[in-house]
Order: C-alpha cells, then structure tokens, then sequence
C-alpha cells in the first residue's frame, strides 16, 4: 500500500546551483521524494501532512569510512604516539572483541549516529553479520564489508576472503535495500598485492566496489616504495584496484601524479579531518583532488581515534582546515563542505539516488531547528549548518521514508539499553 | 543570609596532577566553593542537596575574546577573501549598530554562551553600557571594555580615550562583582603609537589590565614592520604596553623573540582557532608558546568569523589541529585543551578566583549529562569532554552560586524574546 505525505511551509537544503534552499513544500511516497519546491503540489484528499515552520530540512549525512563498533574503545587511549596507541590500547583489545561487543559497539554508533542526523555509514569491520544486523533493525542506511588483514597464514587469508564474499553475497541489497556492500581489503600495507587481487576479482565477480584504507601516514607511503618500489596509489592501480568502481580512505598524502591517477580512475576519496588531525597524521589535499575532478566525501573513521561520530564536526572541520592551511579563506565554502557530507558522499560509497532533496531521491533526510540562539539571525542557513548547527540541533530523521528519530529520541532502537549494553561490553573487554 | 547545598555523588573535572575527576562530593556556600572531594563533609541539618548521578561537573568555560554583538552578522559574509569581508559586509553594517543592537546582539550570545556552558566572557566593542547591562540582567561573568580604533582625528580619539575610562570606573566590580574591566586599544595596526600610551597610562591609573588585538594576520605584522620598523610585539613592549597585566588575541604569527618577550613579560595569549582558520589567518605557534610559558587560553572571537559561540568546539580544535600541524599526537593533550578553556581562561583574564572546581574559588560550573551515547563507555571524561562532546550536552550551569541554566533552558533571559528581537535588529540593519 502506497504512502503519501507532505512538508508544508518548510525550508529546504536543494543544494543547487544559485539555489541553495527553497521555502515550500516537500512531498514523499513511501520511499521516495516525489517533488520538493515552492508551490503546493496537487494531492489527493487525505494524503497526511507535517508542519514545516522553523524546521530546516536537509539530506541525511553519509559518513564513508568508520568502524562502528570500535566506538567501545572511545577515550581508552588518546594522545598517544600512533604505533604505542595501536600495540599497546587498540589491538590488544580488539583482539578480545566477540560478535556480542561488535553488535553492542555498533548499536551505540548507531544510536549517535542516527540522533546526528547520518542516515548512512560506510563500515568496514569484522563479525559484519552483527553491523549488517544492526543496521536492519535500526533503520539505518549501511554499505558494509568485511575488512581484511592479509597478515596471516595462506589458509587464513583464504578463509577470510571467503567469509568477506560470503558476507557480501548475503546482505546485499537486504532490509528493503538499505543495505549494500563492497569488498574492502584493510590495506596495502597490511595486505600482500596476491591477496589484494584476489578481493579486486572477487568485487568484478561479484560486480560490487572496492574500500580500502590508502597513504594515511607517512611512513605507510614511506613502507610502500621500500616494499614494492611504487607510492601506494601507484601499487593499487598496478593490482588493478581502480578497475572497479572504488573508494579510498584517508589519501592523506598524495603527490600530483597520485592525485592525477585518481581523478582518471573516478576513484573517491573520503576525506577523515577530524581522525587524521588527532592521530597527527596530517592535512589531506582537499583542494587539490576536488581541483582535478575527484569527489572527496566525509568520513569519522571510528570513535577510538575521532572520539565522536558527528558529521557535522566533520563538515566544519572540512571547511575549515583548508582555509588554515592554504591562507585562502574562499578554499572548500560551505556550501562545498555540506555536499561533501551529502550529495558527494552519496557518490562515493555508489548509492546515487541518495544524498540529495530532489524529485526520484530516496527519503533519507533530516529536520533541524532553527529556532535557536546559534540559527539568528536566519541570514544563510547553508553557512548556519555548516558553521553554526551541532548534531544536537537534528530534530527528526528519516531514512527511506521512515521516521527513526522523533524529537531527538531514537524511535527504532531502545537507546538506554544499548548505553548499558555497550558499557557492559567494554567493562568485559577490560576484565578478560 | 548565607545558603550552603551540597551536591551529592557527582563527578567532578578538578584537573589536578595524577587526579583528573574526583567522585563524591561538592559543598557550596553563597558564591564560593567550600568543598571539593570523596568523602561527605559534615552539613548541618537541612542542607540542600542536589542529586549529582549521571552529571559530570566541570568549571564553567571561560571565552577570553569576543565582540558579542557582532552575533547579529552570523552568516551575512562567510567564505570571502579578509579585505572584502570587512569593506563590503562587516564595516558598513556595524557602522549602523546603535545601542539597541548591541543590546540583542549581545543578549543574542550570551543565550548562546550561557547554553553552551560559557560562564565568564571577555568583550572589547562599542556601547559598552549595553553589554555591560546585558551581562548583569543574565548572571553571567563578564570582562569590559571599550575597544578603541583610532584612526581618527584627535578630538575623536580623546572621546573614546574618555568613553573608556569612564565605562571602566563605572563598571569595574559591578553586578555582584561579576563586571570587571580592562582598557583596550583596537590594535597596533589600528591605533597610533600615541592613542595606544595613553590606553596604558589609563591602565595604570586604573590599576586595570589591557587588552588588544596582536599578529593576527601576516600582513598586519608586514605593515607593523613597515611603519614603525618593528614586529607588533616589541612595538607594544617598547609603548609599555606590557607594563601592565594584559592579554593579546590572536598572536598567530610570532618569531621566537616575540614569544620570548611575551613569556618574559607574563602576557597572556587568547588563542582563537575557529576564527583563525575560518578567516585563513594561520595556526598560532601554540605548542611553542606553552613550552616558553606563556598563558594560552582560548576565545571565539565574533560570531560572524566562527560563526558560533561554543567553547567545546575551541577546545576541540586546540587539541586537534596542533597535533594535526606539528605530526605529534602528543601536542596540546585532552587535559591541557580544557584548561585552556578554563583554569588558563581565568588567569589570561585576571580573574584568579575563577576556572577550577576547587576551595575558596568562585561557583562558577556546569553540569554535563554522561547518560548518552557518545559519553559511553565511561572510560576518561576528560577526553569525552574534549573529544566528543558538545554545548547541548550542557544541563545546568551555574555562576557566582546561581543556577542560570536548568535542563538546557535560560532561567534568567527570556530566549524566545532574545531570539525575534535580534532577528528584527538584522533586518533593521539591513534595511537602513
């Protein structure tokens, strides 16, 4: 049975050219944004209407790399040197985590993440059915992988890409398609190029994109040349990597010919300010990849070394940065930042009829309140979003048509339940 | 008549060496803290108490530079190069400010600030009674004055050089104390040699400290260099501006020297981050100034270079960029962050009774609610604090003894009011 109904008298982030918001009315059915504008659109006799006034309605988040249930490990180790926070905090309790704590790590995510008004999240993790689970009972939009270490025995390697593929296989296009999924090797420098390929033919088999971590830190790139005499972006086109539709995380640093490379290859590059600026790894070249053409989306990685899920710190921090760095206060507007955590996400993570408030869309979008000290005066409520607004200021979310946060309260998960759950996970993570 | 409540099994953000956050317990009386730690002290019978579980309570933030009513410009001109921004929106609208706007202006962010846990404010603007008026009516702690350009003719000058003394003697000390005062020349590049040692010669007399804009941008610094043959720092030293008590904000590009000089004379640094990289300015040499000694704290500047007023977020990037900048996840630590928005905010402002829950200091402090999920698990508050929260995560917030915010909302403002009476100055502005 179809459903129909309609936004009145609200604004409307439509993130067009020379038209960034439109005051009217938007119309969706089931699924779907069926027309956003000015005038009141024709409908049938009890077709269902909501109040728009002091609501600014903007499409859902997508935040395009992150681990999820890592999020049990937030403020357990901070502000250390990278390689002592790994061996010391991050590995040795990851190593402990069961299919219990991923589900209870990635519900907490989820439960944030919702509430902040991100409506998808790219995840790459391990006990993925536990993510794939959450995200079918949250109503959340998910693109999910099972991301492997290749540093391991050949009959190991061989039963994770096994269980990557089968992973793949089975939930894609599930819980009413809100799931898709990509083949995710972690890394170059964690994967040897044999088992790298194996996932680039597993992806054309099985005709889904590739993520992968990629020229996060230095010493990575540094380790790179020295193993396989290329610059990672290099070594991965060599595999044969960018022969699919894919995505890299972080690009962090990059030479000229890097960035040339991925622009010809339409690869995506999500772009992890917050994560990269606290693990000191360094500014991405923002300004140089959306120059040559590469869509750069947004990305939290996981709470551990962020320490939140907030998109929009991330939008901020992506208008922002740039201008510091480069002296140019015109570098990344906010109109620019916003798309990079919408619409270019979208693009990024290969779900192109998300991202946007437009006609044929799906119906992930959000309502904020603008009737608050940080909106006034309501000169430019693209500039307030970006510079202004916190994920607090999400009033309602809705993700493919449904509604899944009301008032700021998650409506499909039970939140204080998740909060004891999760904390109960870390405090048995600690004690075994 | 003296009034003594307790707060009972509460966490409490007391930063001191080894000892991060106490659990127990808070005993205040009037407008003092009287007590601080995990054992219940004796109260006599019929003692107030107030049920602190689920509550983190910290110091109330401390913003040590702003132009509050520059609220009004939030959004009107972002993304543009400086020149332009001033000449073509930021000028010509405070040009037409009266009194009346700087009063919503102001009352406008102190809503703001107040929310988001902001107790004591420093502001340097024009119709300064406004401010001044603002800051009494609402309870929150505030540093005055006059800032004064003096690019003008002498007679002019002379008028504000009045204006500010008399708002400094009428206002210092006032509000229960909550007022005091500082004298504040614009800034080097702004003020004649001459107009700036008649500002000090007033401090002195007043026995008050100063305040001035310092090194914001290269260009400033070049024309510094070229008028006066000096870099800002030792023009200001050579004019006795550190003479006396005072603080500079900005302070993004300093050579060793200067911070030597800064250090050696015990002048405090309002580093603003947000402003600094939204403007394109530059990252002030923070590590460095720390290592040298120097007082760092932290300020938004205007909400129309931010464009909000939320300490967290200034906090945030003090820990996130310098580790970004420098490659060391070490620099500025989630501890060091909050106390430069605390504990270093009251003594760059000369208000020593103030920044830290402690004995004998002022009850100016907030309460954060922990039950949320990206406070969870609740592994290092302190971290959560400057890592993943936000102003909203605000629930109460007390200054000098009085609660002036209860579960997120004003007691002491009307907001709704605040809000259409800012809203209507904007389009008053705009209008003539």
């Amino acid at each position: 049975m179809s459903r129909k109904w309609l936004i009145e008298n609200g604004t409307f982030a439509v993130l067009e050219p020379g038209r960034s918001v439109v005051k009217g009315y938007m119309l969706i059915e089931n699924d779907l944004i069926k027309y956003v504008g000015e005038s009141r659109p024709e409908i049938e006799e009890g077709t269902d209407t909501f109040d728009g006034r002091g609501l600014l309605f903007a499409p859902g988040l997508i935040n395009t790399h992150g681990h999820a249930a890592m999020s049990l490990l937030r403020g357990y180790g901070d502000d250390m040197l990278l390689q002592n926070w790994l061996q010391e905090k991050m590995w040795p309790m990851e190593a402990k985590f069961t299919s219990r704590d991923v589900y209870w790590g990635t519900a907490l995510s989820v439960v944030e993440m919702l509430k902040g008004g991100t409506t998808t999240f790219l995840d790459m993790y391990d006990h993925m059915d536990q993510v794939a689970k959450v995200a079918d009972e949250s109503g959340i939009r998910a693109v999910l992988m099972r991301g492997a270490i290749g540093l391991c025995p050949e009959d190991v390697q061989q039963q994770k890409l096994e269980e990557a593929i089968r992973f793949a296989q089975d939930w894609h296009g599930k819980a009413d398609g809100r799931i898709t999924t990509m083949m995710s090797p972690h890394s170059p420098y964690t994967c040897p190029p044999a088992f790298i390929e194996k996932f680039v033919q597993a992806a054309h088999d099985l005709d889904l994109p590739l993520h992968t971590h990629m020229s996060e830190t230095t010493a990575e790139v540094q380790q790179n040349i020295e193993e396989y005499g290329l610059r990672p972006t290099m070594h991965l086109e060599k595999l044969g990597f960018f022969s699919r539709p894919s995505i890299i995380a972080h690009g962090v640093h990059l030479n000229d010919e890097e960035i040339e490379i991925l622009a010809r290859n339409n690869v995506a590059v999500s772009h992890n300010p917050g994560s990269n600026l606290k693990l000191a790894s360094g500014v991405a070249r923002v300004v140089d990849l959306q120059k040559a053409g590469v869509v750069v989306s947004l990305g939290t990685d996981g709470a551990a070394s962020n320490n939140n899920l907030d998109m929009f710190e991330e939008i901020r921090l992506a208008a922002l940065i740039h201008k510091g760095v480069s002296g140019d206060p015109t570098a990344v507007p906010a109109e620019e930042a916003l798309k990079m955590g919408t619409i270019y996400g979208a693009k990024s993570v290969y779900l192109p009829n998300t991202g946007k408030l437009a006609e044929g869309m799906k119906a992930d979008f959000i309502a904020m309140n603008t009737d608050q000290a940080h909106f006034i005066p309501h000169t430019d409520f693209i500039s307030h979003m970006v510079y202004s607004a916190g994920p607090k200021d999400v009033e309602h979310v809705w993700v493919n048509g449904n509604q899944v946060v009301k008032h700021g309260s998650c409506l499909t998960i039970d939140e204080e339940r998740v909060r004891r759950e999760a904390q109960a996970c870390f405090e048995g993570l600690l004690s075994r």
